[in-house]
């Protein structure tokens, strides 16, 4: 490693994370499972195969249009599960919080995990509190781990030339919601953040016959990196369709205000989906269902013909879409 | 709740922890197992029985004889899932790493980690990595979860009289070290964390014939602690006799200078069992064959004729021995 202390860009998301986690933890963590660097373990458990998952949550602000830092900890570790095609079932909960912290903001949190939990048909069954002097954490942190019973075996390996990419609603509401909130900018229009369990959608499509390949949020680093990880290590190539991509009108004036590429913001309630040609317009017929992926589209294809992420702009151009070396906003979930 | 504010007491493993959690958290979380506040959940996955625990450390200092809070971090969890009856098999690793923080000193605490994982035959098989600014975190945090097969069940409802209790080994210890690390007490003698994965003996416990109806590992406010929760909610009581109680001397010296009683320092790599008395002896032989149990003593026994925790001291007398109010230390785990 060539700098010698943790920067915030280590925490991103980005190439520096990747570096951090691949150059330093694995060289001890060296678990083959854990090598994979998914979003969820697969574990054989009384020879039935659950998936495993962790996050911590340091978003800031705690608070924000669509949703809460406990909101967002069941929501993401939910979507994990699912992203690894399982039914998630079980959620820890665990809080650091600071001295001074208020008792009526700790039980909104508490509610709003609680609500949104069972919405989504998981159970929070363990937790822990640990207390730390003022000024020595920011408010609130949580950190959530689940376990989900694997329904549909998804895999990058399975991805293969000629499989469409589809996104399941418009990219960039969570990022772009925390900065204008943030950064205080003011910014007008439908800002809010797409926080959601997945599961309300996925539990659905794991129970019918579609021949779905790979699946992954976009969350730090946004749809940029989920399409890249998706490919790393493989010879393959994703041609996305800018005029395909849907966002909502506030959030490209946002991101072009601010000179963002919509592509690396993160979201949390959305989900890339990685199947084959001959199921993809079904499939979407199957999402617009639902009114989480109602917005469902197709944003591009898999093929052999290019390496790496690309993507077609409204002018007919080409450009690569490459991985990001750091988040630009640190805490965003 | 009478306090608006969280205080460091919240976190303390005290009372009004207890509160918090009762009052606050479970009046939203109130899954049935949850409910229960164990320190391991028990789930039925895939008609089986796991155990399914999570804790964060925010230990100060990070480094301190006897291991850090990568080595804490791992047994914990072990620890936790041990007491549940279960063969430990898989943890979560997730760090929140405050900006700034030693890559050299984060290179050591993932190598300690590793090494005790290693060791107690456990797989680190998923983490996350969160980076916050400088000011915002005390350089680290770790939250770890662990899932494991319930292979003994014990269940503190089968506690019934004439139950011996045993110590696996010296109390304090723990505890104590922080202590003279964080205070610069600079007291000599002895004073080494017992930080250390109980599965190294309890693994071999569960697969032997005796008749343990309870276990908890004495950590947040130490013995007394763990023996009130023990009999909370029940018509029992229990009598510990201070002369049978394992102490190391400099354990001892250094609560006689500071004024404290060990019964409520911490622990974290020693368990307390309730047994049937029948199975004592043999089970104490036992134990002395293993390092981390060679002190293991019984120290007193479950009666009907007394409600609380009672302790006979070394001059005949006899004093309740209470439920604590707040932890002295905040974060020693």
């Amino acid at each position: 490693m060539e700098q010698k202390i943790i920067t915030l860009s280590h925490g991103s998301g980005g190439l520096l994370s990747w570096r951090l986690i691949k150059e330093l933890i694995l060289k001890y963590f060296s678990d083959p499972i854990l090598k994979r660097l998914e979003d969820s373990a697969e574990l054989a458990v009384n020879s039935k195969n659950l998936a495993f998952t962790t996050d911590s949550y340091v978003v800031n602000p705690i608070f924000f249009p669509g949703g809460d830092i406990g909101k967002l900890a069941i929501c993401g570790t939910i979507n994990d599960l699912a992203m690894k095609g399982a039914i998630p079932q079980f959620i820890s909960f665990s809080l650091i919080i600071e001295e001074g912290f208020s008792l009526y903001e700790l039980e909104r949190i508490i509610k709003s995990a609680s609500t949104t939990a069972k919405k989504a048909g998981v159970r929070i069954v363990c937790g822990d509190t640990k207390v730390v002097e003022k000024g020595k954490a920011d408010k609130l942190f949580i950190t959530t781990s689940g376990i989900g019973r694997i329904k549909k075996i998804l895999n990058k390996e399975y991805i293969k030339p000629g499989d469409k990419v589809i996104i399941s609603g418009t990219i960039g509401d969570h990022g772009i919601t925390i900065m204008n909130e943030r950064l205080n900018l003011n910014l007008k229009g439908d800002l809010t953040s797409d926080c959601a369990p997945l599961n309300l959608v996925t539990n659905r499509i794991f129970t019918e016959e579609f021949d779905i390949h790979f699946m992954r949020d976009p969350t730090r680093g946004g749809v940029a990196s989920a399409l890249n990880e998706a490919i790393d290590g493989t010879r393959l190539g994703i041609l996305i369709h800018e005029e395909w991509v849907p966002i909502k009108p506030a959030v490209k004036g946002a991101c072009e205000i601010l000179g963002l590429d919509p592509l690396y913001i993160a979201n949390e309630g959305k989900f890339i989906a990685i199947l084959n040609s001959a199921d993809s317009e079904r499939f979407l017929h199957f999402l617009k269902k639902f009114s989480l992926s109602r917005n469902a589209r197709i944003i591009g294809e898999v093929t052999d013909k290019l390496s790496g992420v690309w993507l077609k702009t409204i002018i007919g151009g080409m450009r690569p879409v490459l991985q990001l070396e750091a988040e630009g906003l640190p805490r965003i979930c």
